[in-house]
């Protein structure tokens, strides 16, 4: 058995080099960036959605899990600030294609379409044990304004573009078999929603890359706490992060108490809530906070700073807490 | 459950249609082709390995696992005749990521780099029961040479690049327990390197479509009379094939006496070949074949012919039998 981390290094032992003059980005950020033309990149990203691990079908319903198959890989298009343009689904099937492929395939191409995004190559294969569902999207970029991981600098603001932990709550929920309350008009809707059906913030992240203010970019897969270090590690800074910013979807604490969850572990460590962690310079803090509201209607939240030195900090008062990678660890589950 | 067929029909009706300038061939083919500039089309491709159906470790070695999950993703790039330039990799490990995965990415990266394609992406996910391994290649061709299976006119030969059923009968050896004859000098040897490090024909794909005298091309992968099948759906024709044309090496015909198995099973319907079924004007068959072994060092091999109407037939003395389909089913194994 190897760590995560030892996974990683081989992986990027035996990628691409910048050697190749179409290579612009390999192993290491949310998508791979390659040379399309003297003003375009092209994006390539996939995603691995495993039956047990990552969805469980006993109470996602397809057509949902169609649209979050194609969401998520959605996310990491909007991470680098791209618009998607492609997509390939494979889908293994232990025992043949159940009849419910068909409100799959729905909620999948209903998302694409939002996106304009085509479906143009899909195959299914015989699976052993699991379902497993594996998509590849294929996006472009301006390279010009394309956002990495790396760009964040020292004084630097960390901005995150909602509300944390709604993902992990809905999660909860659901475990619990409390899904049902996503058809009602509960406050606990949105917190399942955004287990069940996440939004990918596709425009949000183009809005922001062409406005030329932020200094890197990534999409909150794995938790705050988690991504954020991945992000400081790129880049070679620390963040400190202030805990009475963190965004907090009121509803979220009402959940966090009715199933004896603690609301901050969700906020720094759940995984999957599909908001966009970006940098820019503190004084473009208004214009940036315009932006986001006029061009793509959000809300978006400073959270914290970029330091010098290494690590992610949440400070509160005088407290000051190193959390890097304290979050999802998909090997833990 | 919904057959396989009616699956496709679902993944097609959902699929990208041409109106989109971009999207030059969709779903159907052995790749999507995507307009890159006037001059170049992108290709995608996408493969799903799951271990216990399509991979065994109990014969199957890392380091050539990893060769065959590059090797088959690289055939589709051959078949339309494209050059790969780059690769995404993900992997679904149960019990985290075992310490053999380093021999698998030396494979790995070993066949992509003879095939000058980089790893640009690659990612470990948890899996539950399976490991499930899927590739995803990016190529290029010349737009006035890709090769699609819809081309084929009647009256056209249909070509094989090599003896076919090889992969087949590796496999039933592996089966056996009969492998280690892999790494001995025997008559055998190269059947189950067929199975196990099957080569994928990227030059000679490229070389038969920049000749300009292919009429349609693909991939055997299913075994030669569902293949077939498929290229003639595609071209509104049907095929006649010669029983006394098919290349068979040598060594197969003792394995399948051994073994108990009937050698024209494994010609007509055993999976994986991974050689190039492709159709050509009957006049241009010296050339074809000249130049096959001249810039591919292949035997090019004429087995039949296209004729007006539909249906895969193979042809024997004075009997023709309907054989199309009947092959390896991902569905039934």
């Amino acid at each position: 058995m190897i760590s995560e981390r030892q996974c990683i290094d081989l992986i990027r032992q035996f990628s691409g080099s910048r050697d190749k003059e179409f290579l612009v980005r390999g192993i290491g950020d949310d998508c791979a960036v390659l040379k399309k033309d003297d003003a375009d990149c092209l994006l390539l990203t996939t995603d691995t959605l495993v039956e047990g691990v990552h969805f469980d079908l006993a109470w996602h319903p397809p057509h949902l899990l169609g649209r979050k198959s194609a969401a998520v890989n959605l996310s990491d298009i909007a991470a680098m600030g791209g618009r998607p343009t492609a997509c390939l689904l494979s889908i293994a099937f232990p025992d043949g294609v159940p009849s419910w492929f068909a409100e799959f395939m729905a909620g999948f191409s209903e998302v694409l379409r939002e996106f304009d995004t085509l479906l143009v190559g899909g195959d299914t294969v015989r699976g052993r044990n699991d379902i497993v569902v594996t998509v590849t999207l294929i996006g472009e970029v301006k390279k010009a304004t394309v956002c990495y991981r790396s760009g964040a600098q020292p004084g630097d603001l960390v901005w995150v573009s909602g509300p944390l932990g709604n993902g992990a709550a809905g999660l909860e929920l659901c475990r619990k078999g409390l899904q049902k309350s996503y058809e009602t008009a509960t406050d606990l809707q949105q917190l399942v929603k955004a287990h069940l059906d996440p939004e990918p913030l596709v425009r949000l992240g183009a809005v922001l890359a062409a406005s030329g203010l932020v200094h890197a970019m990534m999409d909150i897969s794995d938790g705050l706490a988690t991504d954020l270090a991945h992000l400081c590690k790129e880049s070679g800074v620390g963040a400190e992060v202030r805990q009475d910013l963190l965004p907090v979807y009121e509803p979220l604490r009402l959940a966090a108490a009715a199933l004896g969850a603690n609301v901050l572990d969700w906020v720094l460590r759940g995984g999957e809530d599909y908001q966009l962690l970006f940098t820019s310079k503190a004084a473009d803090e208004n214009k940036l906070r315009r932006l986001a509201a006029e061009q793509s209607d959000r809300k978006i939240v400073a959270i914290g700073k970029i330091v010098e030195g290494q690590g992610v900090f949440l400070c509160r008062e005088n407290e000051r807490r190193d959390i890097s990678y304290q979050g999802f660890d998909h090997f833990r589950g």
